[in-house]
């Protein structure tokens, strides 16, 4: 029920994983009203099944108001489902702050976890072929402050998902800060630099700065949720800008191709922001149990393939390997 | 002799104010370096004269073991010169840090004042006519960490600074956070919030989210340093690819004004990051004595503009006046 567009897209990317996949999917919510747009559409009745749910937090709404006045609100059903293990993970696009909420709530901290982190997957610049042209950016917000060890454990469980979902043999970790050297950024970010050099199970690439984001110097970027939240949100700023600029180039597709000739390189990395509609979401790691929060403006497409996300990473036990990852860090 | 560009460009840019304008400049530095670029040059003899500094800080030494090796480095020297009233203000393309700590050393610090705040301007959407294209962000980077009373003092300034240079009526402050409501970001940011609500000599339109920034919600956005530069450091990476575009468009002028018209909005709200190369830059406030910072890739139209800001700031006792705000702050 959470999102721009629901429960429209959802259920529309609901049907269509329940016909390419075998991914069995609980649509929690407002039963007549799932029922009414799954009656419009093709889907696999033995893929898809519907928890009724009465109440949704809406949007704009302040979390912890909404989910103490609304007890049946779908995202509390959901995560209440998967702590008891009805379901395997919980997907949404959603209010995030509701999100963050209802998971802190119902499910379970990985033995040892000080704060779970909330990722963020963004399109940064790449220079060799193959590369995933989506890196991570964590805590973009269920934390507001960081002491050393919350970004060691960020780093770790980031690591750990970048190898295992995005495919990257050795994924390059970054501290964002405001500087280079290892003393910048005051003595929390100068003690986390300090741990991560001598981690030998993360590729610590060192701090990187708010330049180095969009360059894609790292796979994984730390960073504690107030200045990640703030980041992320001037990304989906200039993400806007440039979608506006993809719209005029739909209507006008003949000289936008013309156009992207001649602008070539500086244009396409631009336009490259864009590539983010397609993609899944991202994950909240640190507890038992799996959140994938895919972004409020996602339509079927990316319903779906945060869906597969899901799956892929319940059926490939990458909760457990970061469990294991963060007891490596503590041995 | 700082910037990427020194002296050549800071020459040419201080010989242009000397015939445009009466504003008397002392060049610090290289005396032999500077008398050979001045001799290609036409200038006004009357307006220039040169101090000579045997040493400067480079763009990518360590500020403190510099300024620590160098006792005559030329921002150290000019920096000493304002103190010493032989100057009226110091202008510098070069290193940030060895500015900030110059001045630190040499300048004396506003009577209350807590933290300096080094300001930026960044180029955002404006949708008024007549409005300012550039906004201040503030700090960018001579603090870390700031509590309640010190983004309290940064806003006091910032505000006065934009109503008094920029000739904004009546500066809209906000605060950079992670969400719009009061509570958001932690205790600091929520101090801060609540005090500057309360505060009848500032405009506090309230929390602003990374997302506002480029939108120009506010005329003047507050935050400690460490957030400030990473989101300078930020709008800095997307400029260069904006640059590139417009290297482009140089090239193909006849196509991308074509272009342009058919993009329409959204690139031009794009390309708007590019005006910041005339602008002639941003202070450092909460000293008696003015530090004006350009950029460090300035080149002589920014050093220009970046004197004659100088100038005025000093001609029209602006640092007065952000004093008398700031004791009306504790009154």
């Amino acid at each position: 029920m959470g999102g721009d567009f629901a429960p429209e897209e959802i259920v529309k990317g609901v049907a269509a994983a329940s016909l390419a996949t075998a991914i069995e999917c609980v649509l929690v919510g407002d039963e007549p009203r799932i029922q009414a747009v799954l009656d419009t559409l093709s889907y696999d009745p033995a893929h898809i099944r519907i928890h009724h749910a009465a109440d949704a937090v809406g949007m704009q709404e302040a979390p912890r108001e909404a989910l103490r006045a609304k007890r049946d609100a779908s995202i509390r059903v959901g995560a209440s489902l998967v702590a008891d293990g009805q379901a395997d993970a919980l997907v949404s696009a959603g209010n995030t702050g509701a999100c963050l909420l209802a998971c802190a709530r119902e499910f379970r901290i990985l033995k040892g976890v000080r704060k779970p982190g909330l990722a963020s997957v963004y399109p940064r610049h790449t220079d060799l072929p193959g590369q995933d042209p989506l890196a991570l950016l964590l805590d973009v917000g269920a934390t507001v402050r960081c002491d050393a060890a919350d970004l060691v454990q960020l780093a770790v469980m980031g690591s750990v998902w970048a190898h295992r979902v995005s495919r990257i043999a050795r994924p390059r970790v970054g501290l964002l800060n405001m500087g280079a050297e290892p003393f910048r950024g005051g003595d929390v970010l100068a003690e986390a630099h300090e741990r991560l050099t001598t981690l030998p199970a993360i590729d610590f690439v060192g701090n990187v700065e708010g330049s180095d984001v969009a360059k894609g110097r790292a796979d994984v970027i730390v960073c504690e949720g107030l200045l990640g939240s703030v980041v992320l949100k001037f990304i989906e700023g200039i993400t806007d800008v440039v979608n506006d600029v993809a719209s005029h180039a739909v209507k006008q597709r003949f000289v936008w191709r013309l156009g992207m000739r001649l602008l070539s390189r500086g244009l396409r990395e631009v336009a490259h922001f864009t590539e983010h509609a397609a993609y899944g979401g991202a994950p909240l790691l640190g507890f038992e149990q799996l959140l994938v929060k895919t972004h409020e403006h996602s339509r079927a497409l990316a319903i779906a393939n945060a869906v597969k996300l899901a799956a892929k990473t319940v059926r490939e036990g990458v909760i457990a390997e970061i469990g294991a990852g963060l007891e490596g860090v503590r041995a």
